[in-house]
């Protein structure tokens, strides 16, 4: 089989003028990017405010392994099988961000016969939300270094400054840096860092703005630093709230794209799945909803991290329904889950497969707890047995869930039928979707919901700074905000070591933080890392371009 | 008379599609960015590569004041009233950097009715090339700091590490930084420091870059650090040059916008005229002469540091021969060089103007050195009279240069047309345009020509740093290249307070450093600002956006 970039390199794909306008979009409602990419108007959302909404579909998926899953391509294929039975279909995806690129991850299209094009320019600039959101964070932080140095009317304390800058790079040297040095020009030298721009607030805000005066009103309640009293200082204190809006102005007008099969998609907005809520922003879902009669969708990571946060916050916030979740699993993620090393996957292994199961039954229990249908996609692998796959089949049997068979990397459409008619027959079923907690409860108590429901803890511990920034947040108001867990992604628990259905453990809370733009408190298990690093031999030594323009290496 | 944002929002401008379509460029040679901004690619130089080049007008001025000068507005007018006369003409700029524009200066599109359009998005993200840039230039930095905590086989010395991070903001906390900080994981600590994206090395590449080819060589031959042994290290050998030239495809072509009466504007490329030189790229030049029968473009600041470089370094490389060079000045300006404060420039005083027109006579002269034709234009302001008029078109004529009054600033194209007449006038002339000095002079024997020659020293003092680093630069093969002055652009001389046309003086050179990708050697005298601050009330507070998209406060 092809390599995804041929794949790409030998796609004829439509001017995305031709998708828009067959999604019956007006020229006055479409900036193009070039002729293969475009951002959608605020006037389409203000003419489609009062039709009615599509059916949402969730793509979520088992605790991700060095196996890998294929969520995004199980999603993107989804979407072309339901294109192919002839469904009015919109996919809803996050943007990828440049860094890793250069790292050691492949790209975050999709692979195979499922992707979206055009993939380099996604996995590049795409249409520049990502520098647009590194440049209003940047702004937000270099007026505060200015305010203390232009004299800190506002009595900021330098010790206490909240907002880290943002570059869209792996780069582990700005993790942990010291600013303002050089003397008295070049002002307060102070602890400071980097992230990672997708794990900034700023693009968690951007993904559950509603609109440029929702966003603008969110960007100003960002809690920015404390006082040298211990008093709050929030973005809009420093005015700087409206010249981020003014930057962010286009990037929060969602990315149209297509798929290799021309099926319609948007792109926008990435937040991380462990510090952020992980999911495409609320703009991009809800457009999809009233553009298609069917919006395929995903979440960060597995069901625990990205679909809980899916449902929890986003949907709450946007008061979206969805229909239907969908949870990827692969035979060989299953049998890793059960103890196989990475090295022998391939060969057939039943009890293997029987004990990992234990990850996707908890997988499937949770998301029944939302009151929703569930089909398991297995992302076939050319390895799988037929053994195997009906071990899996009665596994999902045993659970009440659904079950299909994908090959859409190898097959595109025609390997997402079985997968397609499953989840339109789950979509019709009745559902009673409903948040996992109310938000009245206390930080605690909705960390103990999630911690029992869904990771399958005993308990939670908390550190002393833990309970102190708890009692400072809910002295703020912050407490009766959803709570975004930050847990690694490779286990149920809070210890990625922990495979299967990990029980009799307790979950540790770290810190507790308020991002009060975006509307949630962070709650950190275990170190999270909001700047990643480049591998000894990064991928972009090996990416070049030629004299006429064509790349290589990128994937 | 209305402010530039109102005459902006009033405007009704075309597509960029039809401004494209009357240049005869076909929908295969263009990306659309949005309706009103597009890109233009490598296939219409290569439709056009033998087409005969139209006639190049460089704009300058005198040494800017705070009175204020108009260049680019006056080239954005002269170019407005060379089409109003007929003519086929393409106007070359720098695009804007975005930092800037939240600090104290307004934008950087023109004013009044010579404006570039859509000046709001110009002055933000525009379409992206200032990002690309920022990302190329970190991704380099990245994989440097990578380099050496994941071993560092090259034995980079982490005290002579060249290349700094970039951001485009103006952040004057982040000048002096350490980073890696944090422990073993986190790399090893070392100083560095951002500049400003229009500062840094990889602009000047974009700028001076003949197509992608060139442009990767050029990325390549970036010299980035020195070994523990005093070797040099380039970008090549951290094989970033190709993950660059990839970050960059785009930005090496340049954007197709027009002015606010419909002429066709290349912005493209924005390096610092001191530490660089100061003009947009040659790609955009050249295909500009390919498109009309003339081009006018600009060059920073005063004729002694832009219109130097432009001739020096720019049109040397290229292989650009001018026909004609205007210089800008205003009453007002000559008379605060003659002594006048701020506050009383709108008084007329021959005596001081006369005093103040040294500065005038001495840009004329030194264009002229370069074998071109000289039209004055003074850029009237409402407190001119007619007898301050009457004196500086006396002194044009004493010094040999052509006069022309310019009113584009209030009245468009119909008060460029005495300008326009004139320049039209010395275009036709015999014009023996040379350039200043022979490459292979030393840099001392080419420092020394334009010392003398343009800034009217009596010789130049080198420190002790600058006469080891001439030495390590030569040794490098570095001695043949153009040399690229960073000097205060306030003065003919190196000290920012003496205005007029100094005498007695000598240049002090503080240091000298190797940009080998953008081929020329960076001479410093004095403090050069690479990363400018906020002020104490920056732009930025009075920034906003309506819930109608509608933007405030910009300029």
């Amino acid at each position: 089989m092809l390599s995804d970039i041929d794949i790409a390199h030998a796609a004829k794909i439509k001017p995305i003028k031709e998708i828009a306008s067959a999604l019956g979009i007006t020229e006055d409602e479409i900036e193009y990017y070039g002729k293969y990419k475009a951002k959608l108007s605020q006037s389409l959302f203000d003419r489609l405010a009062d039709k009615p909404s599509g059916k949402l579909i969730l793509v979520t998926a088992v605790n991700p392994t060095p196996a890998g899953e294929g969520k995004t391509t199980t999603t993107i294929g989804l979407g072309d099988a339901l294109k192919k039975l002839g469904k009015n279909v919109v996919i809803a995806l996050r943007e990828p961000s440049l860094g890793p690129v250069f790292g050691i991850k492949g790209g975050a299209a999709g692979g195979g016969y499922a992707q979206v094009m055009p993939m380099e320019d996604i996995n590049l600039h795409f249409t520049g939300d990502m520098h647009a959101l590194t440049a209003a964070n940047n702004l937000l932080c270099a007026m505060i270094d200015n305010h203390i140095h232009q004299g800190n009317a506002l009595g900021i304390d330098p010790r206490r400054v909240l907002v880290k800058r943002a570059m869209d790079m792996n780069d582990r040297a700005l993790r942990n840096i010291v600013v303002g040095l050089g003397g008295k020009v070049n002002g307060f030298p102070r602890e400071d860092g980097f992230n990672i721009t997708v794990a900034s607030e700023v693009m968690a805000i951007l993904c559950l703005a509603s609109d440029i005066k929702d966003l603008k009103k969110r960007l100003g309640s960002m809690l920015i630093a404390y006082r040298y009293d211990g008093s709050p200082v929030y973005c809009r204190d420093l005015k700087a709230d409206g010249a981020m809006a003014v930057l962010l102005k286009d990037a929060i007008n969602p990315n149209l794209v297509q798929t290799l099969e021309g099926t319609p998609a948007l792109m926008h907005g990435g937040p991380f799945a462990n510090i952020a809520h992980g999911c495409n922003s609320i703009r991009a879902t809800k457009l999809s909803l009233k553009l298609g009669d069917y919006c395929v969708t995903e979440a960060g990571f597995g069901s625990d991290l990205g679909a809980e946060k899916f449902f929890d916050i986003k949907c709450r916030v946007a008061g979206l329904k969805p229909s239907a979740v969908v949870i990827v699993a692969t035979i060989r993620a299953l049998k890793y889950n059960g103890g196989v090393s990475k090295e022998n996957l391939s060969e057939e292994n039943i009890a293997a497969l029987e004990k990992g199961s234990v990850n996707l039954r908890a997988h499937i229990a949770n998301m029944r707890k939302y009151g929703l249908p569930v089909v398991v996609a297995i992302n076939r692998f050319g390895s799988d047995t037929q053994r195997e796959i009906d071990t899996v089949k009665r596994i999902c049997s045993e659970e009440k869930a659904e079950f299909a068979v994908s090959e859409v990397f190898a097959k595109g459409s025609e390997g997402g039928l079985e997968l397609a008619q499953k989840v339109l027959e789950a979509a019709e079923k009745p559902s009673d979707f409903k948040p996992l907690y109310p938000l009245d409860l206390s930080i605690k108590e909705k960390v103990d919901v999630i911690a029992k429901e869904i990771y399958g803890a005993d308990g939670v511990d908390y550190s002393d700074k833990a309970k102190k920034s708890i009692a400072e947040i809910e002295a703020l108001g912050g407490g009766k905000l959803p709570v975004c867990i930050a847990k690694t992604q490779y286990s149920l628990s809070d210890n990625p070591k922990l495979l299967g259905r990990p029980t009799g453990f307790r979950l540790t809370v770290r810190d507790v933080s308020l991002s009060a733009g975006a509307g949630f408190t962070v709650v950190y298990t275990g170190d999270i890392m909001t700047m990643p690093g480049l591998p000894k031999k990064p991928a972009a030594e090996n990416i070049d371009i030629d004299e006429n323009g064509v790349i290589s290496g990128l994937f």
